[in-house]
């Protein structure tokens, strides 16, 4: 078994694709992610080719250098896929034929009501020495190498196939690894910009060490700050000032944060409305169903969600919510009075808890100068009354879309805390 | 100079940060592009942390194998930043102070109003016998160092300042190496897997040469053959034998590719939509606001696109789309007779030329024996009648919504190929 300790880590991800302008090499993320929880970090990460020479290439360089090797990709049935041979040629082991790994990837067909094709076959070689990683979620199965000086794994290239096999290494075979942690947190803030949440936590800084790291990590509409620290189980005194650092950040930024524990927005507000249940309705017009599809990304989400209406049409906003034709046309359907109605008109058909409306300009065209491409309406409708904000935002179509439906959501979640607390002075 | 034929090509990223789960090196998509541009191609990516050994490792390594080394990152004024250093060490050449480029970077803050910090006199520092490449972004200036059997060209961290450099490059000395191009064809399939698809086409394998290659990407409902070749302008045969190849495949998957130039599947079908002058409206259930979100994330769906109704209770479907309660009752929400009544119904309500519905089970919840997570009904309603199509998708939540709404983008995509083809014939 190896130890962490002395252990050097490093990742080859193989594919052709990776090389081109078109597509970037994301596995890492999760790699490193996964690493940093056993307190491990990577040395090196390298993109290769599907060509057998260059696969051969990576890893022998590698093997020289790291004693901890994982590999992506190159495990499909397609002739490109050439990691397994890769692999065997440079630790000059064979390729075995293993019948089981066959049964079990032709039952997978059988179950979708499909024949194996042939080229199939070749996923169930296994690298003499190897042991054989389940892969639930695909075909290819992972396969796990040890000797005295190095561990290799393989697993498979696409992130669903992936990701849960690395996860389960984690819990196993990987897992005996750990010696030291990564203590992180990620503070997680949907309403306020990069630099003035930078300048309200300044104060913090000189609380951090060269060993305790801070990161703001920010895109439109979402910033996320994230703290990590490596120490073992027993360092109390580091583990206390990490806490206290955290604390002191939440502190500052108050309500501003809506999750600390890496909760999606969209999950944060499912939970509040289930714990409340209380059920959600939606009418979109500029995040054209964006919203929606947020919200039920969510499992469970058919408990409290009940209907989204994208209203893109003025037609729509009038048939389906009952928005006045004389108010889209005295004030424009982008404007503070048609959200308003949206936001009421859904919730009065639906019979929701809590409705949210959005309409603005995403663009790139329709912008005007009275209302420019970015002008987003966002409207909360509950039974106490309704709440519209008007919002200028920045950025391409897609970023507009997402940034109207983070306003939407923590409009709601902080109008959900509002109630928790009116509840808890009682 | 140097000469491309002979040349293999690889990038150095240095950053520490690149090395986490937060952050993804993201110049080489750039990088890639220019050099795509020049007929050149990426042989190996490689990252690695700001230590000053790494440093050395990733371009001792890249020497042995690579003529044309780029490495970005590490030549800011900090301590972190060692890429000068490491070079010049590998290389055992001296680093030379320059007095000229430090007058240019006291200039820089200057022009600001600012006063030049200490620490920025390490930019001043040149490798050896390495020409100095201007940054007019940024204070760090590039460097290139050519030698008999290789180039390495010193580039700045920032896209912002790499990226203008870069095309500066590629219209002077990179510029010199342009003898061919990539000639380059992606079609897209939606409707189909990977190893069908593969085995498909393998009779076109033998017309493949080494240097006209083939890559198959494969995504849950989405498949793209890439083919790629190294041409020069006037090699006439070798251009002719890249268009047989690409009509081919084309010709053996027929109506299943949904494009030859790039295009998302909901792009062609608004396009379609736009071409007929036809209106669309859509009625979801498990694909949950995805398919309305896909619709109008294109520019200009406003234009045809009515109405999306996410009908996820069973309330909202009677409701909205007059969905019978005894069906659903009968039938169950998930089956081909709702998925059909969806489809009419959101068809009739908004007027709507073709309306399009999903029902199914996204899962990880809510499976039976007899509706399995992963089945869904995907339904088209048109003036001339209704289809439903029954699937079996495989994956996670994520990718049973996302197959589920290629489905239906490509039920009305071929729906509409079924009309312009009896035009055709008229």
């Amino acid at each position: 078994m190896v130890e962490s300790e002395t252990k050097r880590s490093e990742f080859i991800a193989v594919g052709t694709e990776l090389l081109s302008s078109v597509f970037l090499e994301t596995n890492s993320l999760f790699l490193a992610e996964k690493l940093e929880e056993l307190g491990l970090r990577l040395s090196f990460k390298t993109v290769v080719s599907d060509e057998l020479n260059d696969i051969k290439e990576a890893l022998t360089v590698a093997k020289r250098r790291s004693q901890l090797i994982f590999i992506s990709g190159g495990l499909g049935p397609t002739e490109d896929d050439r990691t397994r041979e890769g692999v065997a040629k440079v630790l000059k082991k064979r390729l075995i034929f293993r019948p089981d790994i066959l049964e079990k990837i032709k039952k997978r067909f059988e179950s979708r009501g499909l024949t194996m094709p042939l080229s199939n076959r070749r996923q169930a070689y296994v690298i003499e020495g190897a042991e054989v990683l389940d892969n639930p979620n695909g075909t290819a199965p992972g396969l796990w190498l040890e000797t005295k000086n190095y561990t290799i794994v393989l697993l498979p290239g696409p992130p669903a196939e992936l990701q849960p096999m690395m996860e389960n290494l984690v819990g196993t075979r990987l897992g005996e690894l750990k010696r030291k942690q990564i203590i992180r947190a990620i503070i997680k803030i949907a309403g306020a910009g990069e630099s003035w949440i930078e300048d309200q936590i300044k104060p913090v800084y000189t609380l951090l060490s060269k060993n305790l790291e801070l990161t703001i990590l920010a895109s439109p509409g979402d910033v996320q700050i994230r703290l990590s620290m490596l120490a073992k189980d027993n360092e109390e005194k580091k583990l206390e000032v990490f806490e206290r650092i955290k604390s002191k950040i939440i502190g500052i930024l108050g309500e501003k944060v809506y999750s600390i524990s890496g909760e999606l927005l969209e999950e944060v507000v499912g939970r509040k409305l289930v714990e409340r249940k209380k059920t959600l309705a939606c009418a979109e017009s500029c995040s054209g169903g964006l919203l929606t599809h947020r919200i039920t990304n969510i499992p469970g989400s058919s408990n409290y969600f009940l209907e989204g209406l994208v209203t893109y049409s003025n037609q729509a906003k009038i048939r389906e919510l009952g928005v006045s034709e004389k108010l889209i046309r005295e004030k424009g359907a982008v404007s503070q009075e048609v959200a308003e109605a949206m936001a009421e008109g859904v919730r009065k058909k639906t019979g929701a808890d809590f409705a949210l409306s959005t309409t603005g300009i995403a663009g790139p065209g329709g912008g005007m100068l009275s209302k420019p491409v970015g002008l987003v309406y966002v409207g909360l409708a509950w039974s106490g009354g309704t709440l519209v904000e008007r919002n200028l935002f920045k950025g391409t179509r897609d970023q507009i879309k997402f940034q109207a439906t983070q306003k939407a959501l923590d409009m709601l979640r902080l109008k959900l805390i509002e109630f928790e607390k009116k509840e808890s002075k009682q």
